[in-house]
């Protein structure tokens, strides 16, 4: 017997979104996943598009997660500032739609002042993946957990929580090489983890990025490198250099949030920097974050 | 009595050129600048350039330095390998017009591999200033010399030759970072030094790039940053991430050759990071430079 569904849940990002019929027990019914991100969504019509999924999914109550939560997104929600879990998440609903259509806030690290060097940092959507994966026990509830992408999460699980996180700027940064600087002909090459990749984990142990990085090139003007592992390369550099700056210990578990091609790449990197990676199914992480947000809703 | 020029020396950038006519003994008589870099001139018309600048500053023999000997410029002119000398470049001078006009040659620093980790680097035009600096009793015949700009040259002097030297992507970073990436729009402030920038290089400290430039949006993001400050302390981190980089012994000299703005921005960061700079006048080290090249060259 299928079970029948008891919300949608969306993981409405930047570019794409993803929505997800879920059972009260938390098992996924259905998905439907396209590009109608936050950015292609103007504000006044975000009702329209959440009335269009319940159409395709079920008229059931949806509970929205990510960019959508934010100043370009339909309402703009207030973070929840860590140390915060799921039970946080569940407190800080706001609903669009009374009822209906509530949004998940995002968490936020809060530098202490406005002339001190205390750092602040900010993620919307991740959380529920974060502190899902510990839900759905495929974290211990005392870890560090990664979601490498455009801007990678480093999050300090404590006692089921986020105790605090950083963002590196890993995607955003080889995007930004890629279309618009001096390497940016250089960087056509398929990136995959292999020699070059591996080279370039390498080269990140010396703490010279904004050299080694005009170095790459140099090498190929010179003849001394070949174009098509630059991409690798630099790919390695870059997010060896983002675990570099986690100064993991030694032997330290890194639970990582990726698809397979990502993921692979940030489990290499994690082992050359000494520690032991676990790749955890994103998608189940997310499930089980949402439908536990739901039932803290819901039992109430 | 006025000097007459002996020749002239063009330094030919990527977007701008300078022109000097010199004396025999490297008085620079007059000077010319404008925004006719390499980029702009096809190839073709670099021999009516040159026959232009000749008609507005004496018809004598021309050496010109710079991106003019790149691939994108009028001739590629083969780089020159650390350990060199300025007699090294004078060696390599190449005549596009025999007797009439030359290019002098850019170096490099030559990994040694192909499947190596060894690193390469090269330059094209900075070499006739950091040699000059040498030549004009600016900087030792020992000494480490830093050229900040899109991207910044650090070369170890040795003996009066450049024995090895990196190129850092500090100035192209910034650009980047402010033209295309998600804190672009948050990088409109006055870059100056003062406490943001402090700040900014007390942040490069922990070795965290990556993370630090999403920090920087994010504190802004929660109110605990001044909008204004950004573009100050993101410049600071970047700069203070590039001296960071080069390792300075605790009261190393670092002879630097630059304008005034760049050159308070880059002594400030040499002495955050326990250096000792010294500023130096460009101008007058190229004009060295290109002065004892000619005189290598007309002595022959």
């Amino acid at each position: 017997m299928v079970s029948a569904p008891a919300f949608i849940a969306i993981d409405w990002g930047t570019t794409n979104r993803r929505a997800y019929a879920i059972a009260a027990d938390g098992a996924v019914i259905d998905t439907l996943r396209d590009d109608r991100g936050v950015l292609s969504v103007p504000r006044e019509a975000f009702a329209g598009e959440v009335a269009d999924i319940r159409a395709r999914l079920g008229d059931l109550p949806i509970l929205c997660a990510g960019m959508v939560g934010s100043t370009r997104g339909w309402v703009d929600v207030p973070y929840r500032q860590c140390p915060a879990g799921l039970d946080a998440l569940a407190d800080g609903l706001v609903w669009v739609e009374p009822g209906r259509t509530a949004i998940v806030p995002g968490l936020s690290v809060n530098g202490a002042s406005v002339s001190g060097d205390d750092r602040s940092d900010v993620m919307r959507g991740e959380e529920v993946q974060l502190l899902g994966a510990v839900a759905a026990g495929l974290a211990p509830a005392d870890a560090l957990l990664c979601q490498p992408g455009t801007h990678c999460k480093w999050a300090r699980i404590g006692g089921g929580r986020v105790t605090g996180f950083r963002t590196a700027m890993t995607g955003e940064m080889f995007a930004l090489l890629k279309g618009h600087s001096l390497l940016g002909d250089f960087l056509t090459g398929a990136v995959a983890d292999g020699p070059a990749f591996r080279a370039g984990l390498a080269l990140a142990q010396d703490d010279r990025l904004l050299s080694n990085l005009f170095g790459e090139r140099a090498g190929v003007v010179l003849g001394h490198r070949d174009l098509g592992d630059t991409a690798a390369r630099v790919s390695g550099l870059l997010i060896g250099t983002d675990v570099r700056e986690q100064a993991l210990d030694a032997g330290e578990a890194v639970y990582i949030l990726a698809d397979a091609a990502l993921g692979d790449l940030y489990m290499a990197a994690v082992t050359a920097a000494g520690g032991v990676p676990v790749l955890l199914d994103s998608h189940t992480a997310f499930a089980a974050g949402i439908t536990a947000i739901w039932k803290a809703y819901d039992g109430r």
